[in-house]
């Protein structure tokens, strides 16, 4: 394998490192024949936009559904009532449910998710700003990480993009190395 | 009235002027009680993005589908397969079709919806790369406008989410006067 210079860590990724790991997962799941679906809350269509920035982007990106209301959560991605209000929006069982939702209505092969608290408002002791889970499913797994960003709430939102971005990545070299 | 600088031209944008315009857009439908949802296709989810770039925009943005692939227009919005199949993805009519399609499926007060052309690839001699349709609905009424931008794909999809943004600004600004 050709070296690579370590990727910034999530916390610090700018939209150029966000754009660099969208080529990757394109050049990964071009290659593998694989489609993929997007579920936002707490990043609001960011990671749609860093998908699309590269050209070509629509021969395996089919689109997105930005959760940002509750609503939208269970009518659009079929997040299961019960869950949001035993969980709470911001739990690793709704960005799980969030992502195979995403990915079932969508029809893709993959479902990739993001929920957290971007800030600076939002927060309470038990969940504070930055925490964030971010899910990738296919179909017949998930994997879910849970994340604690400490930044802005612009700088929040590029960590969690890159998050799930590297969650799909690791998960296909998982795949390849199987 | 306050003297505002002129805003730039869509075409020249930058990120930051969007989140400029994001945050007028909030305080206008915070103003008026409005709740705003988005249907993107050539911008993947910048328009949310940059929404959702401004603190407290929970309060009035519901979310959004990114229909990148005709399917999702189809299923996820409802806009009819003939309207496609007539006019194509990048015309006025699908404009009109996923700014109502969003607002009726999020239920909400306004829907905003960009389809166009970013580019490199994807242009033909009768729509160019550039060509891009920005089109606002509220309950009774929609407005779309056509717009052919000449930058690089980043440059047009700015250029595409500035325009719809001041389309609802200046939506918004008439109902004031009338």
């Amino acid at each position: 394998m050709p070296l690579e210079a370590p990727p910034a860590a999530p916390e610090h990724a700018s939209l150029d490192d966000l754009v660099a790991l969208a080529r990757r997962v394109q050049s990964a799941c071009l290659a593998r024949g694989l489609t993929v679906a997007t579920a936002e809350s707490c990043t609001g269509g960011l990671l749609g936009h860093v998908l699309t920035e590269v050209a070509g982007s629509s021969a395996y990106f089919v689109g997105g559904i930005v959760s940002y209301s509750d609503a939208v959560k269970t009518g659009q991605l079929g997040v299961p009532v019960e869950t949001l209000a035993h969980h709470g929006a911001v739990s690793a069982q709704v960005a799980v449910a969030m992502a195979a939702g995403v990915r079932e209505r969508l029809a893709t092969d993959l479902g990739l998710a993001v929920t957290g608290i971007a800030g600076p408002d939002g927060g309470t002791t038990e969940k504070p700003v930055g925490l964030t889970y971010v899910a990738v499913a296919d179909r017949s797994h998930s994997r879910v990480e849970r994340h604690l960003w400490s930044g802005t709430r612009d700088a929040n939102k590029r960590a969690s993009a890159a998050a799930v971005l590297e969650l799909v990545l690791s998960g296909l070299a998982e795949d390849a190395a199987a």
